[in-house]
């Protein structure tokens, strides 16, 4: 009985970057509350100094350092109060030797002044006079011009996906419209006979659709933009119009079952048909997930998962969004992962990836790393999991207390 | 001089669950794509067996697992083809001893069946002789009726953030409705004669509007639908205008600048005037973050942030966004931290929470974690940290090469 021939997790990265090749999401402008998440398209420059002036980080009354050397309690230096900075406005006069000027947090230093007194530090016997009874440092309580960020100074990288501080920083340089990766647009395909959509209520023999659901909710985590085409029958005309139908509109389709090699698997079929034989794999090394597809019909990418609900998370998550990753110009960023022990050993076959869900158990010697069993047609394991833990192809499986590294997929 | 008496970070979280006493989010219905992201209302029980009947997992024959027996590549088992299991409908016959039906991944156990064989380790000579070549087990390849969830079990607690996962297990239990938590809405406003917003080009004294923009994300991040007030002049009379009119629409409002105790600062007296007197705390001993303000205008609580940025944030991240997440319902899950050893010690001062920004370093014996030094109102610095690592106010500091936590503020 012939079956697939299974390609490595290598083998298949490698042929989607292929698959992927010419094809990139456009640069599009959106305003800065919308950049929030999107990938930066451009490397972003400052084109002035932050702050654009010295400033002060506290309220009190702005000073040369040198006035206030050996000032203390005991001793404090007596200064004259020579004015106040207004907020937002430039300080128009200079602070001259043994003057004193009042400003408050964010003030623009005088010219003059190189630091200053906090207002708990000072006393003032009268309008005019100014004790301070601490010495303030050259700097102190100023945030010097360009300090933050200097002009010319690249702020953020292309390819970095956006987040608060970097709108923060974004804002502080001005940009009001930010150059972002236009998102995706993926059609989610389900396949079929036995699923229905699930406000049905199922007869025997019938499922309700459980990954166009899932895999809509993690590609939307991804940044794609998801369209749900619904349920298509295992019939290969309908395949077709779906397909068809559904590369018009979108930059990626992922199509959900079918993609196995029986009498009712007709997406290699079908992608082989509309792109005139381009089915570049079919079946990886991976476990959960082996009858995966990755084919191309003119400018469209298109992925066949396996039905079971979490093999079709799985490959979602470690084959179809690091695809989408790069078609958005993500940069690799570090996954920062949680090292963990094994509470138990784990059997795998080497030369297949394995992705096994594990719940994290925290003790007071660290976290342990305890699988969770279970067929990859249970969704149940997956609200159960803490994270994931990735048995490589070189290896013959886990052993028990051995440290590994958890991805974790519970959020916030 | 006076200034005003810090509460310690507990304190004041105990204050704020008092300010927050009667109020919680209201629970919404949703269709089920939207319900990502959000606090799940109440607890969901199944109504029903998943699968809701037992099914195979693989493409092959059910068989009686008995008829099996002994089974392999020399001494083939020979079993009669008594049919075929339409997919998405009931199988009608039952499996005498004997006999195998043909049966697709998906498709309902017949009746007398227990185990499948999988296609390739089947031979089949004529249309009606099956030749097994390897024995199957009890229940092989077959997920029983409510092996995932059984009928009357909770799948989901309430106050879980729903995660991809979720979605599909709601899925499958046929809620395409989902109870959630109504996001609340917040509105934000900033103060400052020296803020400009980030369209203009500021001139001297003064400085783009960061707080705004970094808040806004953060708490749309932490599931709210922000309002953003604009820019309000250190003016008591327009931010009285202003308050009066935000805590009309919506359920928190927050403040950025005017928080601290100068002239300029009028966020206590606003709070105070319209919510006669009811400022539960002002100053809190955290760093960055202590010219913090919380009060209660009617049914609307109002927290006073510091202008400076990384503090503003902080305040958001450590004090702002729990409660958010308590006025939601949100249960308090495991936050993963990141463990890694200080590169340098820093001191802190016991009595205080601090929290700093560190850059992780990946060596070969694990994690490091960098101090990231500059003042709180340098934006760069929160955009080249990794995470944040919080000494507790019983600590007095870090060592060098202590193995701290490191929340992740990077995302994916």
């Amino acid at each position: 009985m012939d079956y697939f021939n299974c390609i490595s997790l290598n083998e298949a990265e490698r042929l989607i970057l292929h698959g992927f090749s010419g094809l990139q999401a456009e640069i599009e402008q959106v305003t800065l509350p919308e950049a929030l998440g999107h990938i930066l398209a451009e490397d972003i420059i400052s084109k002035e100094d932050l702050p654009p002036f010295s400033r002060s980080t506290v309220d009190g009354f702005a000073v040369r350092s040198m006035d206030t050397f050996g000032a203390g309690e005991g001793v404090p230096a007596l200064l004259n109060i020579a004015g106040e900075v207004a907020m937002g406005e430039q300080a128009l006069f200079s602070v001259q030797p043994g003057q004193a000027v009042a400003i408050a947090t964010g003030g623009m230093l005088p010219v003059g002044a190189d630091a200053v007194v906090m207002l708990e530090y000072t006393e003032r016997p009268d309008n005019s006079t100014l004790l301070v009874v601490r010495t303030v440092a050259p700097g102190e309580n100023v945030i010097v011009k360009g300090e933050d960020i200097s002009a010319g100074h690249c702020i953020l990288r292309q390819g970095r996906r956006i987040l608060p501080q970097d709108i923060g920083a974004l804002a502080a340089c001005g940009y009001s419209i930010v150059p972002v990766r236009r998102k995706p647009v993926v059609v989610i395909i389900s396949t079929g006979d036995e699923v229905v959509d699930v406000p049905c209520s199922p007869v025997n023999g019938q499922i309700r659709d459980i990954n166009l659901y899932t895999l809509s909710a993690m590609l939307e985590d991804a940044g794609c933009i998801v369209k749900r085409y619904g349920i298509v029958k295992d019939n290969y005309e309908d395949l077709l119009t779906a397909l068809s139908q559904s590369i018009l509109h979108c930059n990626v389709v992922v199509v959900s079952g079918g993609s196995s090699v029986g009498a009712r698997d007709h997406t290699v079929r079908a992608i082989q048909e509309l792109g005139k034989k381009d089915v570049l794999f079919h079946g990886v090394a991976v476990k959960p997930g082996k009858p995966t597809i990755f084919g191309r019909i003119g400018n469209v990418p298109v992925f066949g998962l396996p039905g079971h609900p979490v093999a079709a998370m799985t490959v979602c998550r470690q084959i179809v969004t690091p695809a989408i990753q790069s078609f958005l110009g993500q940069a690799v960023g570090e996954v920062y992962t949680i090292p963990a022990r094994m509470t138990r050993s784990m059997a795998s076959v080497p030369g297949r990836d394995d992705y096994i869900r594990v719940r994290l158990i925290r003790k007071s010697d660290g976290y342990w790393a305890e699988p969770i069993l279970g067929k990859s047609g249970l969704i149940s394991t997956m609200c159960t999991a803490s994270g994931i833990v990735h048995i490589s192809a070189d290896k013959g499986g886990l052993y028990s207390e051995e440290i590994v590294e958890v991805e974790i997929i519970t959020g916030k």
